[in-house]
C-alpha cells in the first residue's frame, strides 16, 4: 500500500473508477483483488480519522468485494449482520465520500441503515437478526414481493444468539433459495464462548481450507449433472467437510467450507456456482481473521474490534484524557470489592466481558465469573436459576441488549421474585452507535414490573453505594443503572455504603420549585440550578435514586411545600416520571392544582452525534432545565396575574 | 383401571401409599409400574373435573415416576418445562390432596410454581426457560451454593425456541454435570414445525426404540471401566444412535437415545445408571405420545392439549355455551375477509395457529401463513424482513409472548418504522392461566416507541376495524390488542372500517367527569354509568381506540369542560393513563388543577382465577369504577367546601 503523506489518503485508483457495486462488474478478477487491497487501505485511513470499529471490516474486505462482484445489490439484498463491519461496503455503495464522517453528528452511521442507502436492505446494530430478516425477504420473493436473492452475512459468535438458531431452523424447513454466509474469525468482541464455536474451530481444524475445487464438489447439487456423480464420491471422501457441516446440514441446510475468505481466487468461483446452482437454503462457512492485513490491529487483544482515531503508520490511538474514571469501571472496582468478602456473587455477562468491566471480575475469581455468549435470554434465566440455587448472581448487561431478556426479567426473574441483580450499563443516549444502542427503555419496562426495586447512580460514587446495596438485598430482584462513559470526579468511597431501600436524598434545599433527577442528569439539574441562583430562583434538588419503590413521603411532601414540581430522566416516558405522575394522581395532588412535568426522552429515535449533542437534541441539557422552570413559573406568574 | 362409580376416583392402592416422592423409594419396579397406571387414571380423574392440560401430562406419568424414583427430590432439581405436564408430578409431591382445584380460584396452579411447592424448584409457564434455569442450579452447585443434581425436562417444541439452544450452547461449554431430558412427542400444542422437529422425527425412524442395553452401552462414559471397551464397539455398531445425537454431541452433551419414555424397564436402569456415572452434560432423548393412555386425548388432533371438565367414559367435554363469538375467531375471519382482497397481506405465528385463529387463514392461504415454531424473537424479525421484501405481515402473538421480541420490536421494527402488523391476543388477565400469561405490560413497552401506532378493542366489532385500519396503514408499525374470551355481542359489520389514526370516540356525552376507556373495559365502564345515572351522575364515556398516537384535541377538550377525567385500561402503569398524564402536563392542565386518577392493573401479579375474579381483584369492574368516580367527585365536594 503507497500512502500519499500529504493527505494521508491511500492511491487507490481501481477503487476510484468504482462508485456503486455495478462498476465491478467491469473489473477482471485481476483488478477485483486489487480493488481489496485499496479498499482496505482506504478502510483504515477512514477510521484513523473518524474512530470505530475497524477490525470487523477489515476481515471482511475480500468477502465485500465478492459479494458485491457476484450478486446484484441492491437488487439482491446483502444483509450484515449486527453491522458494524459494513465501512467496506459503504465505500463500494455511493458513500465513499462521506465514509470520513462514520459516526459523526450528521454523518454516516457506524451500521447500516436503511434510510442511509438502498443498499442498506437491513438495517443493523444488535446482533443475530440478519438470517432472520434475509428469510423475509426470501419469502416475500416468493410470494410476489421484492424479487432478488437474499443473503446474511453473520459472525460465528452471533451464532451463539437464540434467534439465529430460530431463524436457521425456520429457513431450513421452509427450503426456499437463501444465502448464510458464516463468517467465522473466532471472535465476537471478545473471543467467543460456547459448544458452538469449539464445534467451528474443529471444523476448521479438521479441514483447514478446502482446496476450492475440493470445495466447489463438495456443494454436489449446484454441479451440472454430469458432474455429480463424481462430485458425490469426492464429497464422501473429504471427511473433514461432510461430517463438519452436521449440525447445519441437520438444520436443512446446505453446508459448503470452511473456506478462506481473505482468498478471491476461493470466494469468486464459489459464489458464482452457488449462486447460479442453488435451489434451497446455503450455508458457506467462511474463515477470516478479524484485523486481517493492519498489524496493530492483528496483534491487539480485540483484534482492533473498535477504536478511537489512530496514526495509520504506528497504529497509536489518540486517547482522550480521562479526569475521572468510567462508569463501568466503577462498577467492576465495587463489585470486586464486594466479592471479595461474599462468596455467594457471582457475575454473568453475554459477550461483553470488556464492555461491562467483568474481565476485571473474571481475573480476580474466574470461577465465578460467566460469559455466555451472545445469548441474553439465557443470561437472564440463568441468573435466575443461580439465584435459585443460592448464589448472589449479578447480570451485566447494556441496557439495549437487556431488551432481549425482557420476557425473562418478567417470567423468570420477577414473577418468582428471585434476588437477581442486574447491573445496567449503557443506560441512556450512548453517542457514536446512535439510535440501535440507546439505552432509553429499561426503567419503564422493568418499573412496572411488581416486586422490582430499580436504582440510577447519580455520579460514580453512588454507583458503588448501589452496588453494595444490590449485593445486600436480598429480598427480590433489584436492578441499577449507569451510563456510558466518564464520571464527574466526585471523591469516592473505600467502600459501598448499603442504601435504604426507596429513599431518596435532598441534594439541595429551595422553594417554589423542586426538581426530582433520577440518574446522571443530575450534573446538569446542578448547572441550571447556578443559572436559576442568579435569576434568583432557588430550587430545591433531589437525586431520586430509586424509581421503584418511589420515595412516597419525600415526594408527596415536595409536592406539598413546593409549587411546581419537575422529574427529569435518562429515558423514555413510561419510567420515573410516569410512577411519580401516578402517586401524584392516586393521592388527589392535582386536584387542588399542581405544577407538573416531565422531562424524559423525547418520541424519537435520535441520531448519532456526541452523548452531550444527543442530549442536547433531546432538550435534555442544563439550559433546557433552566428553561423548563422558568416556563412553569411563568406559567404561574400569568395565573397569579 | 377401576372406578369407583360413586365418586368417579379411580382405585388407586399404590398410590394411596404414596405422599411423597421418598415414598418411592420403597416400591419394587413392578409397583412402580402399577403406580404409573394409578397415576394416570388419578390425572385423568382430576382434570376431568377441573378442566386444564390434560395431553402432555398423560405423555409423561411413566418419566414423572421414573424421575422421582431414581432422583431425590426436592435435593435433586426437577424442572419441568413449560409446567402444563407438571400435574403427575404435583399429585406425586404432596398436592394429591388438592389436585381437584387445579387452576381455580385459591386452587393449585396449572403450572409449577415455587411459591407452592419446594418440589417446583423453579416456576414455568413460558416455554424453553428449563435448560437455563438448570445450569444456574447446576452452577450453583459446584459453586457451593445448593447441592443436588439439575433435571430439565423439555418438549420437543420447546426446543425450537432460541433461549433452550443458548442454553445448550452455554451448557456444553461449561461441562459440568447436568441432565437434560428430551420429551419428543412429536407435538407442542400444534404439530411442531422447524427443522430441528424433522431432524428429531428422523432420528427416531432411523433407529425408533434402542433396547434398553444398547442404550445403557451407548452410554460408554457412564459404564464401569472393564465394560467400556466393549460398549464402545457396541456404539460404533449403532450407527443411528451415534449419527442420530450428532446435532447435540457437537454441542457438547452425551447423548442417549431414543428410548420408550412409557417404558419403566428402560426408564428405571437408564436414570439409575446415568445418575450414577454421569460426569458432564447429558441429553436423554425420550420419546413419548401426548395423551398417553386415554383414547379421546390420543384420538383428539391436539392429543387433549387443553380440555374443559369432561366425561371420563366417554372423553365428552362440559363447553359453556357461547353467546357471542370469541375475539380470536373474529379476528381470525377479518383478517381472511382483508386478506382476500389483498395478496400481500401474509401472517405469522409462533406455534400457536389455534390459539391465535391462524389456523383459518392457514386453510384458506397456506402459502401465505407461517408458523416458525416457538420462537417468537425470529417471528418478529421475519415480519420486519417480510415488510421490507413489501408484504403486508401480520404477526400474531399472545401478548404475554410477545414479550420474548420486545428487542426485536424496537430496534428491527420500530426503529426501521417497517409496517409490521401486530395481533396481540389474550391482552388482559386471563383466568386460569394465571400471572405467567397476563398480557399486562404491552401498552407500555410498545407505546413509547416512537413511531408506533397502538390500539385497543373495546369490542369485537371494533377488532374487525382495527384489522381493517391496520391492513391499510402502511407508515410504520401498528399494533392492536385484544382479550381471551367471547365478546360482547354487538353487532357485526360485513367488512371492517378503516379509523382515522390517533381518533377516539364519543361512546356518551356526559358532564364533570370523564371516563376515557383503553380497551374491552368499555363494558364495565358503560356498567358503572348505569349506576352513576341513578345517582344523577352523567359522566362522559370516551372509547380511546388509540394510546398512540393520543387523540391530544379531545383529550384536551375533555380535560377543559370536566372537572375529573379518569383514564382506565387492561394494562400496567407505563401506557394509557401514562401518556395521558404525560399529555396533560406538558400542556400544564394540572397547573390550573384537574381531578386525574389512571385505573390500571395493580403493582403484583394476581394469580389465577376466572378473568372476572381477577379484574375484580384488581378493582378494576363496573363497582370500583362508580366508587372511583364517587371518589372524585367527593373529593371534589369536600374541596368546595
Amino acid at each position: 500500500m503507497t500512502t500519499d503523506q500529504n493527505e494521508h489518503r491511500p492511491l487507490t485508483p481501481v477503487l476510484d473508477r468504482v462508485t456503486l457495486p455495478s462498476d465491478l462488474k467491469n473489473l477482471s478478477d485481476r483488478e477485483l483483488r486489487q480493488l481489496a487491497d485499496e479498499l482496505r487501505a482506504e478502510t483504515i485511513s477512514a477510521v484513523s480519522v473518524t474512530g470505530g470499529h475497524l477490525g470487523a471490516g477489515l476481515g471482511v474486505v475480500e468477502l465485500t468485494v465478492a459479494l458485491h462482484a457476484v450478486f446484484e445489490a441492491p437488487r439482491d439484498k446483502i444483509i450484515w449482520d449486527v453491522g458494524h463491519q459494513c465501512y467496506p461496503h459503504k465505500i463500494l455503495t455511493g458513500r465513499r465520500d462521506r465514509i470520513r464522517t462514520l459516526r459523526m453528528e450528521g454523518g454516516l452511521s457506524g451500521f447500516t441503515k436503511r434510510s442511509e442507502s438502498p443498499y442498506d436492505p437491513f438495517g443493523a446494530g444488535h446482533s443475530s437478526t440478519s438470517i432472520s430478516a434475509a428469510l423475509g425477504f426470501a419469502m416475500a420473493r416468493e410470494l410476489g414481493g421484492d424479487p432478488g436473492d437474499a443473503v446474511a452475512v453473520i459472525g460465528d459468535g452471533a451464532m451463539s444468539a437464540g434467534m439465529a438458531f430460530e431463524a436457521l431452523n425456520n429457513a431450513g424447513d421452509l427450503g426456499k433459495r437463501l444465502f448464510v454466509v458464516l463468517n467465522d474469525n473466532e471472535m465476537s468482541i471478545a473471543p467467543p464462548t460456547g459448544a458452538l464455536s469449539r464445534y467451528l474451530t474443529r471444523l476448521y481444524a479438521e479441514g483447514p481450507f478446502q482446496d476450492l475445487k475440493a470445495v466447489a464438489k463438495g456443494a454436489v447439487g449446484f454441479l451440472p449433472q454430469p458432474l455429480q456423480e463424481g462430485a458425490r464420491r469426492a464429497k464422501e471422501m473429504l471427511k473433514g467437510m461432510t461430517v463438519g457441516g452436521t449440525l447445519f446440514e441437520e438444520l436443512g441446510f446446505s453446508y459448503i467450507g470452511p473456506v478462506d475468505g481473505h482468498n478471491l481466487d476461493q470466494l469468486l468461483p464459489l459464489l458464482r456456482t452457488v449462486r447460479a446452482r442453488a435451489d434451497g437454503p446455503v450455508l458457506i462457512h467462511v474463515v477470516t481473521r478479524k484485523g486481517k492485513g493492519y498489524a496493530p490491529a492483528e496483534r491487539a487483544a480485540d483484534k482492533g474490534h473498535a477504536t478511537a482515531k489512530f496514526d495509520v503508520q504506528t497504529g497509536a490511538q489518540a486517547k482522550a484524557k480521562s479526569n475521572a474514571p468510567s462508569y463501568t469501571s466503577v462498577f467492576a472496582k465495587a463489585l470486586v470489592d464486594e466479592a471479595s468478602r461474599d462468596a455467594r456473587i457471582v457475575a454473568v455477562t453475554a459477550a461483553m466481558p470488556d464492555g461491562t468491566g467483568l474481565n476485571l471480575f473474571a481475573e480476580r475469581f474466574p470461577r465465578r465469573c460467566f460469559d455466555v455468549g451472545i445469548a441474553e435470554q439465557h443470561a437472564v434465566t440463568f441468573s435466575a436459576g443461580l439465584a435459585a440455587g443460592g448464589m448472589k448472581p449479578f447480570c451485566a448487561l447494556y441496557s439495549t441488549f437487556l431488551q432481549r431478556g425482557y420476557d425473562q426479567i418478567v417470567h423468570d426473574v420477577a414473577i418468582q421474585r428471585l434476588p437477581v441483580r442486574f447491573a445496567i450499563d449503557r443506560a441512556g443516549l450512548v453517542g457514536a452507535d446512535g439510535a440501535t444502542h440507546a439505552g432509553a427503555y429499561d426503567i419503564a419496562f422493568l418499573s412496572n414490573l411488581p416486586g422490582m426495586v430499580v436504582m440510577a447512580a447519580a455520579d460514580e460514587a453512588e454507583l458503588v453505594h448501589m452496588v453494595a446495596t444490590a449485593a445486600a438485598y436480598d429480598a427480590g430482584p433489584i436492578a441499577f443503572r449507569y451510563p456510558r462513559g466518564e464520571g464527574t470526579g466526585v471523591e469516592m468511597p473505600e467502600h459501598g455504603e448499603v442504601l435504604e431501600i426507596g429513599k431518596g436524598r435532598v441534594v439541595a434545599e429551595g422553594r417554589g420549585v423542586a426538581i426530582l433527577s433520577f440518574g446522571t442528569r443530575l450534573a446538569e439539574v446542578m448547572r441550571a440550578r447556578e443559572a436559576l441562583l442568579v435569576r434568583g430562583i432557588q430550587p430545591t434538588i433531589v437525586d431520586a435514586r430509586f424509581a421503584k419503590p418511589l420515595d412516597r413521603d419525600l415526594i408527596l411532601r415536595l409536592a406539598c411545600t413546593h409549587e411546581a414540581l419537575i422529574t427529569i430522566e435518562e429515558g423514555a416516558v413510561g419510567g420515573f416520571g410516569s410512577l411519580v405522575a401516578q402517586l401524584l394522581s392516586d393521592e388527589g395532588v392535582f386536584d387542588g392544582g399542581l405544577r407538573f412535568r416531565q422531562m424524559v426522552l423525547p418520541d424519537t429515535f435520535i441520531d448519532h452525534a456526541s452523548p452531550e449533542a444527543m442530549y442536547r437534541e433531546a432538550r435534555m441539557s442544563a439550559p433546557d432545565i433552566e428553561a423548563k422552570v422558568l416556563e412553569i413559573l411563568g406559567v404561574a406568574v400569568a395565573k397569579r396575574a
